[in-house]
Order: structure tokens, then sequence, then C-alpha cells
């Protein structure tokens, strides 16, 4: 058997919120194959339940680092139909398909912990997520701002450099790549958000990554104004003279290719796209409505500026659907294709 | 002659600011035709030098109110080449293409005034209007936050009730129809500026108008929320629960099909438009990024809520194409389009 071992790299799927179809989205996954050993670090109970409402074949096979880099055991592939699973994580009370329930909050949260601790330590080499209910952490007490935050705070916290940890949300299709100075904020903070330091943090992140992971040489960065018309010469607002403007000027000396502030309403064009590697916005509500128009359902959620690799759905829990069959499983396998894609290289 | 006469609606057409594109764009349409009589209200001197520039022909045809209606000169549509327009509008100082002088800002006032005056006396049954330059009318004093407010203060000033001047900013492609609750506001004063009040507004017009000028029987208007993932139920902002709900709910009670706050991120899926008739954001770059995004030059801005019917091009001045010929007229053709369409509904 040791002969045939693959060196494929060992990818953590998390399933989010159990009442949600991100269950119902890793029965589906484990339909499909990859260049890679799916892990789904989830309830295996609740996989099995949700397979059997949908009438897919799953058979879920423990797994566990030693085995999975023991010479027993070498790495492989899942079947069609098969799917590995970190034994042991179980759901507090039973997820009723259709109804978050606060009380599975901590094992939400735990998921994620452990599965991006296991990305920390390299027994994966990349995490892919489906969606949260954040209504529902929320009310359970936690105060969840996003993926992205979470997970800054779990490298944070297991040690990570602080600059190491300057998450920075990334949205990819086929029609662009957009990403974001701030995420999940009322409207009515984002101005106050949108600082110095942070918009020189997003543009140091994306260049690297843009460099490094997407192997762009020399990546062409668009930059969004914070107010409609880019401020209008300052007549519509003060942060593109104050704020970014500087900041790109700053970053233009050392060699970044930064075109902007530009107005948000022209800053997606046929025309303008064709001529950028990304579309930097200020806010979310600024770049996601446009990315998600232009093909929804086949967006990845890439987070950039952490320690480890994480991609995600660019959609939400979408309860109605839970346990109906009916949810598409298209985004969640770009996810993970653009994960696997991305593991490799640093 | 009498007996030819076609019964064709009169419109104004501004050309905006005289160092851009606007009149170049004007030069263009009048090779197009029209089931209209469309009257440039701008400087004809100008327009003539601008045509020789692009080696388009031109012929000015002077219009007078009184000469059109009368029987010597039955009202008719202009040929190709040739264009009515107002004399007497003159630029203070010679326009330069490519350089907006201030010294011009109340020339581009009066044109906009005139034209709007023209149309609630009945003199033309629509305006179209070109670019301005908001920079150069700031610098020369004026605050002119855009058309579509100036126009309401022009309708105020000449005595029409309060009530029929509550502009609301409708942009229109192939692609969807989206309304703005606010328009040309600093980014950190829109929460503040989504009021109940103004809300309700924006909804009870554009109901009004889809039904009358749209023929839409019952239309279907979908709302964004405020803030992100419209506020996730409370966690991301409160406007949606404290202002926008409670006004949806009033208006649904008085038999309005509404439905929201949707997310601004989904709000502009193929799935979500094919279920309504026009999408409501709450500002600027919510809205027009999005729309702007399919088929930037064929969208065409309307202003309702006035007793005036104007649309508009959806770009702006282009300095660096003015006197060029490299402009395109696609925006502006639709736009007069659109406005002929709607001049004789109300």
């Amino acid at each position: 058997m040791t002969g045939g071992a693959e060196a494929v790299p060992a990818i953590a799927v998390t399933a989010g919120e159990p009442a949600g179809v991100g269950p119902d989205l890793l029965v589906k996954l484990a339909q499909e194959e990859f260049p890679a050993r799916l892990v789904a670090v989830a309830d295996g109970g609740l996989l099995r339940e949700r397979a059997a409402r949908l009438g897919l074949p799953l058979r879920l096979l423990p797994y566990s680092r030693e085995a999975a880099s023991g010479r027993a055991a070498a790495p492989r592939r899942h079947r069609r139909g098969e799917l590995f699973y970190l034994p042991g994580l179980e759901t507090a009370t039973p997820a009723v398909a259709g109804r978050a329930d606060p009380a599975n909050a901590a094992y939400v949260l735990h998921t994620l912990r452990r599965a991006a601790t296991g990305c920390l330590d390299g027994e994966f080499a990349a995490l892919v997520t489906g969606p949260v209910n954040k209504a529902a952490l929320f009310d359970a007490g936690h105060r969840f701002r996003g993926h992205t935050e979470y997970l800054a705070e779990v490298c944070a916290a297991a040690g990570a450099k602080k600059e190491a940890c300057a998450p920075v949300m990334l949205l990819v299709n086929d029609f662009c790549r957009v990403a974001l100075v701030t995420t999940h904020l009322p409207l009515r903070e984002v101005a106050a958000a949108v600082t110095r330091e942070r918009l020189e943090t997003v543009l140091r992140v994306l260049h690297l990554e843009l460099r490094d992971r997407f192997r762009l040489a020399e990546p062409r960065i668009n930059v969004c104004g914070l107010n409609p018309h880019a401020g209008e010469q300052g007549h519509l607002g003060e942060e593109e003279n104050t704020i970014i403007e500087p900041t790109l000027n700053k970053l233009r000396g050392q060699g970044m290719r930064l075109r902007g502030p530009m107005p948000a309403d022209t800053a997606f064009t046929e025309e303008a796209l064709r001529e950028t590697d990304v579309v930097v916005a200020m806010y979310h509500d600024q770049g996601l409505p446009v990315i998600k128009s232009h093909g929804f359902g086949d967006a990845v959620n890439i987070t950039l500026g952490l320690p480890i690799v994480r991609t995600s759905v660019d959609h939400g829990t979408a309860l109605d659907l839970a346990g109906s069959g009916r949810a598409k499983a298209d985004s969640f396998i770009a996810a993970v294709n653009m994960a696997i894609r991305l593991a490799g290289r640093s």
C-alpha cells in the first residue's frame, strides 16, 4: 500500500451552522472528486442524518493525523460517497434543519477553532468554511462579526505574530476580484474605520498575497473612494484627500501599482476591470453586491493576511433550503478547489 | 404644409459642461433620428465649433415656441445633421475642450433652469441633460449636489407644490432598475439621512411613477437594508429595525408590494431580480456600481417625483475625451428615447 501513497493535501472543511445547508453541502462534496483529502470538521451523526434525508450515499472514515501520516494508512483521496471526518465533534442539541439554535453556537465555534488550529499545526493544509448563522452566535452571547475576524483571533491566540494576523477579505469569481478594507460593520461606523493604517495594511497584504499565492508578479490594484464619485474632488467628502490619496502615494513610492481613488460606480465596468487584477472596495456593500450580481454561487471568499489558507462559500446558511437537497454546492466546490490551489503556495 | 404637421413632442436637451463631452454628444445626437423634435439648450457657437472638430455636419435651426406652435412652421423632427436650438445662450468665456472653467458655471446652471422652466410651462415635453462638472460649479460658489436636487429647487422656486418636488433618482438599463433613497452625500452622512419620512416618500413616488409612467399595474419593489447583511437581525446595525421595517410595514398595509429589507449583496442576483420590478438602494454606492457594471453606457438616469420628465446620461463629463470624437453617444441616445417614451404619460 505504501508505494501507492498519493501526496495530496488534507483540507479541513467545516459545516458551519448545523441547521443550515452546510451539512447538506458537505454530503454533496463527498459525491465529488478532488485532488485532495477532504476532512469534515463537523458532527458525524448530523452528516449521516442529512445524507439519509438527501438520499445520497455517505460512508464516513475517521481521520487522525497520526494514521494519515503513518505508513499503515497512506493519505488518499476520498472515493465518491465517502468522506473523512474528525471524530468526537457533536452538537449540543440535535440540529433541526431550518431552525438555528443558539444552544449549538459553542459547537459551531469549536469546529472553527479546531480546524484553524489544525491548519496552524500543519495537520491541514487549508480550511474551507461553510456558512454560519451570525444571529444564532450573537444570541448565544458571542460577538462574532465574521469568520474572517474570528479566525484572526484564533490565530493570534495561538501565538501567531500580530503582523501575520491582518485579515483581508477577498471575493473572487470569473467576473473580478474584490477586496474589502472594512467588512462587517454598521454603515454608520464605516467612515471612521477607514484609517490610513488599515488601508495600508490591506494594500500590503493584498500586494504580497497576489504576488505569492496568485502568482501575479506586479499586481495592479484599483482602489475605490469612500464617498460617491470618490468625493468629487473634496466636495462630497474629505476622506479621499485626507486618508486614501496620501496612503496610495506613500505605497506608490514603494513600487506598488495602485490606481485611485476611483468612483466606485465606474470601478467595475468591463473597461476598468480589464486594466486591473483586483478592485479594493472600502466597505461591504460597495463591492459585494457587484461581484455577486455576476454569478452568485460561483464566487469564493478568501481570507488573506492570516498564517493559514482559508476559503469559503459566498452565501449564507439558507435555512429554508436545509435538508431539502435543493442547495447548490457550486460555490462550495469552487471554494475547495481554490483552497487546494492556494494550499501549495506561500 | 399644415396638413403634414407631425405631432411630435419637443424635447429639451442640455449640453452640460461646455468643456466636456456634452457638446460632442449633442452633435452626435443631431446625426440620429428620433420621433421627437430635439431642442438643444446650449451655446450654438460652441455646438458649431465642436461639430467642426468632429468633422460632422450640423445645421442649427432656431427654435421658438411661438413659431413651433404656429401654422407657418409646423412642428417637425430635425433631419440628420440638423438640430433645433434655443438662440441667445452663450458661455461667459470660450470653452476649451478638456478644461472645465468655473467662469462658465453660471451659464451651465442657466441652461438647466431655462430648460426646466420650459418643461414646467409646457414649452417642452421633457428634459434630457448632459453631464455637468460638479467641481467647476462648486468652485464657482454654487452648492450643486446633483441635477436631481437642483431641478427640484428650480421646480419648487417656480411654484410647484412641495409634494410634487420629491426627487427620486432611478437608473435603468437592460439588467435592472435601481432607485436611490439618498444620492450625493458623503458616506458618513448617509445613515442619518435615511429617515422614515424620506424612505416613505421614495417608495410612494416610485410606486406611483412605475404604475403611471412605466405602466406596471402593481409594481413589485425590493428594498435593500442600510447595513451589510441588512443588519443581520440587529447585530450589524439598528436602522433596519427602527427605520426600514416599520416603514415597509406601514406601506404594505396600504397595499404596496414591498420585499425587504434585503441584504444588498443578494438583492441583485439574477434570481432576486426576476421577482421584482425595481431595487431600492439606500445610497449611491450600494446600487450604482452594480447596475453600471452590467452595461455602463447603456444606463439611463431618470428623475422621478418632479412635475417634469427628466432623463440623463449615466456618465460624467469625460473631459479627456471632449472634442476627440471618441465619446460614445449610446447613453445619451438611450436617455432621449426614454424621455420620449415617458413624455406622453403621466
